[in-house]
């Protein structure tokens, strides 16, 4: 390396979280839909509504094991006055009986299988007697009892699920039972990872005296996976400005996520790559950790200059990486974690103007934030059960105050 | 068919919904771990402790970019009495510098890089001025300021990650730092998933006058695989006693599902089936929907009789089938929704003694439980937001009462 001047460079402006989101928000939009079959839905997000063809159920079925009966004859039936019925057969689900119900007849049926033409209600096993040919109504019952009509689960020409929805276990479930058997589904995002760092090591390969192993590819790959994005990895990548503008003209991916050298120091060579090729739109922003942060695009294609610093790497992908992910999915922008309520058993020290990204741990105290020295302890992620967000207009939070946690998981 | 008793044969005993989850807990122990690659590891769960095998990071580092001084050649330095050092050279990451520090000599030296021999603190640029040959320093330094000390991450010999773990993205990161290439991990469960009934077609299959679309199959397998587990599908099985019994006998998986058939009523086999071959441990429990849920073992192999209407399917798996399939995984049990709190908006009316599982939506009045006219509306599940559970002991949940909800995602 030739002699280079350890002085920052400075960042030519620092933007707010906010602003840098606002910025972000209206350049990403949604992928292409693709066509896949239902079965793997799963937590994919539609990109079309979708409409019932038919009605569900599509028939009148009983809710109930007992007998179909036509509701009028049974009128004035009790435990004194049973009224006796033809028994005219038995149904069972799936089993249609070419048969109409006339005047004082019924049918012996089961929950699910389809009413028979004539029938409007059914009476309980309970409350009825079989004697031979006959059965006996001990009971009166009223027209469409225990009788699940056409659409009562779903009508015709309904919208079931939306546009954007990400489909849960049931949704599946929904979507059969109305004969969607193929989905269009906004496209996965793919990844692009490129880890610059001369002094990194793949995990498993030797370690030499001055060298560390990359951790961040591992976190970001499982961060964007998370997420349903398809991560490719595309190796460690020396500090070479050549090698890493050549890394980065080659990606197709859908995002580019760039790691160390995104600072402005002697070898940070990716933010003026990304400023030659296409469009350097935010670098720096005020936020702990991670103010190195940034993003540009590249024609469409977003680029995302991610500190080489562990827990920065954590944090940077979360406030900005991962609303990118869910907007090209059709998705929303949210945190993918859970998040409750806790009393801080610490004050967390701030400054107005920026915004904090606290580790806690959660005890039968409450919510303790952890004391570490610096963002590089990657473990201090591990041992956290989350983060509180400290607002840019905030100097910080007092012991005792309640907070929000985002729970890791 | 023949002739079917169309009464209610009846459960021979009702189990409370805890005294189930009591009787199937001592009876499901993990699955053997097996070795995986750390990049596949997201969201498995560890098999073994993992403790750290070497220091992170494994050499003093500066924790800034500047300059590499030994600390006690800074003291009394200030801007009126800039102290002159004898530059030395750069480190930047990645490459040592053969070199011992002298008195009165410093180095360059960048975020990441290795504190040479002698070197005891880093002195931020911003407080040192290069003049030719020399580096004036501004300040005065105390010992180890701006260094990251070896083992300040992660301690050789400490347990980093426990057994049980379920791996998150910064989990896998923290596991690459200290070298650890492959983790042993409880291997997927594999679940069967046997749909009986003969009025069942599958989804994109033509359906006559009174089949219905198969949509357990589809959320079973969801819910499945949000948990980890790996469905096998083993296709619709008309309800036909030998073929169900050849269809259980055949299964090699870790879990079976049956779904239909398994109430009390005329064609339910399974029960029947699972007597034979094994041990029916469970079935009827007090709860709302799906009390006919039920499970068995055949030797050691769990088998679960899953109610075919598709709400009950879907709350007996949440109760019964989610919680084992964490603990073949290592996994303490717990709903995989997150919990919220809320202000019910009207009442829920439940009986003493038995377990409500109550579709809500969550809306800006507050929580509102869905009407619903029985448990055979699948789509009440993707209209929901969650659920709400009334206890055994209770009579119901009063309209104002705070209910914790389960949020669906």
């Amino acid at each position: 390396m030739e002699h280079h001047d350890i002085r920052m460079r400075g960042f030519a402006t620092r933007h707010d979280v906010d602003e840098a989101l606002t910025i972000l928000a209206p350049r990403i939009t949604p992928l292409p839909s693709e066509v896949i079959p239902l079965d793997e839905g799963l937590d994919r997000v539609l990109a079309e509504d979708i409409v019932a063809g038919l009605d569900v159920p599509h028939f009148d079925r009983s809710a109930v094991d007992g007998y179909g009966v036509r509701a009028r004859d049974t009128f004035g039936a009790s435990d004194y006055n049973p009224i006796p019925l033809t028994l005219k057969g038995e149904i069972l689900p799936g089993r249609a009986l070419d048969l109409t119900l006339g005047a004082n007849e019924a049918v012996r049926i089961m929950t699910g299988a389809p009413l028979p033409a004539g029938a409007d209600a059914v009476v309980m096993a309970e409350y009825a007697e079989e004697d031979k040919e006959h059965v006996n109504i001990l009971q009166p019952i009223s027209p469409f009892k225990n009788v699940g009509r056409v659409g009562e689960d779903i009508r015709r020409g309904d919208v079931v699920l939306a546009r954007g929805r990400r489909l849960r276990p049931q949704d599946l479930g929904v979507l059969a039972s109305i004969q969607v058997a193929h989905i269009a589904v906004y496209r996965r995002p793919t990844v692009a990872l490129i880890i610059t760092g001369n002094e990194l090591v793949q995990v498993g390969q030797p370690l030499t005296g001055c060298q560390i192993v990359d951790s961040n590819s591992l976190t970001l790959a499982g961060l964007s996976r998370r997420l349903g994005a398809v991560p490719v990895y595309k190796g460690i990548i020396g500090d070479d400005y050549h090698v890493i503008k050549d890394t980065i003209q080659k990606t197709t991916e859908d995002v580019v996520i760039i790691t160390g050298g995104t600072s402005v120091g002697a070898e940070d060579f990716a933010p003026l790559i990304i400023q030659e090729l296409g469009e350097l739109v935010v670098h720096g922003v005020a936020m702990r950790p991670s103010s190195p942060v940034g993003f540009g695009f590249i024609q469409r294609q977003p680029i995302f200059l991610i500190p080489g610093n562990p827990v920065s790497a954590l944090v940077a992908f979360d406030a900005f990486v991962g609303p990118t992910l869910q907007r090209l999915q059709g998705l929303q922008p949210a945190y993918p974690y859970a998040k409750v309520r806790g009393i801080l058993t610490r004050k967390i020290a701030s400054a107005i103007g920026r915004v904090d990204f606290v580790r806690v741990r959660r005890t039968a105290a409450g919510v303790e934030p952890l004391r570490v020295t610096g963002a590089s302890i990657l473990s201090s992620t591990t041992r956290a059960d989350g983060f509180v967000i400290v607002d840019k207009n905030s100097e910080g939070l007092d012991e005792g105050q309640e907070v929000e946690v985002y729970v890791y998981s």
